[in-house]
């Protein structure tokens, strides 16, 4: 069976960068299956890039490799980096663009006020090795193309089944973005804030099905300057703004038949309001 | 022999959507040759989905399988369906998106007059199946997004040999969009509308070679407030305008090194006249 | 082990012109691996996809085979080739989408002040074919996708182990866009051009490390009205407008966190000088 090669960039499709990772890794593993989850993360957007493939990977079966280059920090001191998990192996240079993907795998193991990078350490079901054994790099290496000279051989050895330890010793921490938690600053409100606007104009928010009460409560949610009552069931239930919770399984703001984007000042960060309408705050009937 | 699976989606290529789909169908058939038809259909837009859908599964081998999410409708009571034609076989939401597919096969089947979408019955030489036997979807399903949950692992499946009466029980009729046809309100004049505006800003019509006269008559083509005169041999023949019988087999107006969209005013919709010069119209010599 | 063939096309991904393609190929050679280099390309920009392609190339196995359609002149007399060179096959329009590749196989066999597409004789290494047997075209074939009915056949049956001489005769010289080399008007100075500029905005030249002083000394880049002092060894190194060696060997002028072709007028063919201080050129010290 073929293994699969997964990538996410921010190369975009117009140049030569990503086909010539394709090839570099079709010159070591011919079977190779490679399968696009974005080149259109914003430049050097390493968020992005972590939301988008937490939200992929997952769908991906066993074993899958998964090589990111979203990789501002190319040709500097910053670490590169194999990550396996249960699911699957991540080829990635260590700037927290694995953030979600751990985050996943390990409820709450970052503080709700980190604000920065930060070195966490890992979850005992996963294992990380720093890439500095450069016997399997392309050479010369280019100081500005990492992914291809050193990710794309490192990804297609990997999927030949050698051994992560070929390419460097084992670590016990790696860097982790902040990944916001929504939080409940009194028993009828959650703050949350949006994690990624889609290619629809919807705005998809860190909150999820389980921080919602679990009875049904009645539920006004606000963003921006916009007020929306309860939630619908899908895209076209409801009118205007609506609410729903989508496929990934959180919370997200769309517009029937408009991008929701366009109509709200939101931006990823930016906070979305829960109110949750207990029995006592509703008015005699 | 690997089955090919095709995608054509809305959902743009920024996302973790297409990914999402992909990991699902090669969770189930590993083997399964995926090909991107287009995800830069306009958000929503069932008509461009049907168009493009249409022009490229032509050329796609016998017992290819077409997988079609732009589905606005999902979550509510839109049915999902497969459909098994001599060439191949689509999964889609049934909501027009197979229209112009099931047009090239069976002509003339749909009223010239028809202006939104009906149910209409199957010609004799194709099947159509409701996906109605949760059986083989995946759990739970997101209310947003079919795509994946639904019509990914049916795909996959197909492309393993399953037959679709595993997946829902036949029907007889389909929803069909509005297929417009030229007319020809008199003798020496054919009058069509643009359903397709392509990348390199090309009007394409929907009117086809068999449509002009057989006989090589000068023709006058009217669209928007401009006049071309005669039909070009190839895009790099004529100066400015020129209308010419594109490779789809379409008569369409372009622009000699620029977009026609950009001069013209046009759009899907928009009315294309022919003007037949015939012998007696012509001043005598 | 499978062929791979890359497609290189201006023709976007909105439309189904490239999917028609991919189904052309998969019906003759079903086990063919399809690479994306670009569908990116400018529309008719024959210039960018030579770059492209040329940027690409050299990174795919021995043996690929690369399918270029920026075709402006389909359906008129240019020729259609197949290039053979020691690396790869090339099914191309004979409109100088090939030079770039050439030329980095046989450096300096164009002229410097070369202006024009010229008849360029081949290198001993490299061979060269006029299709112009119609045997294995499709029928009818379009005047306007040549890139579908023609080269898409061809280049499935070439990766099916087919010779060349099955789809036309030998040619000694193919079409060759001017390729700009950078010159040295003076000992201490430099004149290049930007050959390109990518999806980050980065401005790429034809100046190589090879042009560059050997011995390290210090250089001052001028590009529009903006001077940058020497060589910045990363794009996270320095700030502001930098210069450095990009990935495929050419020097480039980068903007650190943005896109330098944003706060340049430079396009592409605008020069770009270097000055080499030398020592005598020091102040005392």
């Amino acid at each position: 069976m073929a293994a699969i090669i997964t990538l996410t960039t921010d190369m975009g499709l117009a140049d030569a960068y990503v086909a010539a990772i394709k090839g570099v890794i079709l010159g070591i593993n011919p079977e190779a299956k490679l399968v696009d989850i974005s080149h259109n993360i914003a430049a050097q957007n390493i968020q992005q890039a972590a939301f988008v493939l937490s939200a992929a990977h997952e769908f991906f079966p066993r074993k899958t490799i998964h090589l990111v280059v979203v990789d501002p920090g190319v040709g500097t001191e910053r670490r590169a980096i194999i990550l396996r998990t249960p699911l699957a192996d991540f080829v990635a240079p260590d700037n927290g663009v694995l953030s979600y993907v751990i985050e996943q795998d390990t409820v709450n193991n970052t503080s709700l006020d980190q604000t920065a990078p930060i070195q966490t350490e890992l979850a005992p079901h996963v294992e990380a090795y720093a890439i500095n054994n450069p016997k399997f790099w392309r050479s010369p290496v280019s100081n500005t193309f990492h992914g291809r000279d050193i990710f794309a051989p490192i990804a297609a050895l990997l999927s030949l089944g050698f051994p992560p330890t070929d390419f460097g010793e084992a670590i016990n921490s790696i860097t982790m973005l902040p990944v916001p938690h929504p939080h409940q600053p009194q028993d009828n409100l959650i703050v949350g804030q949006i994690l990624h606007i889609d290619g629809f104009g919807n705005l998809i928010t860190n909150i999820k099905q389980h921080h919602l009460p679990k009875i049904k409560q009645p539920l006004t949610i606000k963003v921006g300057n916009h007020t929306i009552q309860g939630l619908s069931t899908s895209y076209a239930a409801g009118r205007g703004l609506i609410a729903l919770i989508g496929s990934n399984g959180y919370l997200e703001i769309a517009l029937k038949g408009g991008m929701a984007s366009a109509i709200l000042d939101s931006r990823v960060g930016s906070e979305v309001q829960i109110k949750v309408t207990t029995r006592k705050d509703k008015p005699a009937q």
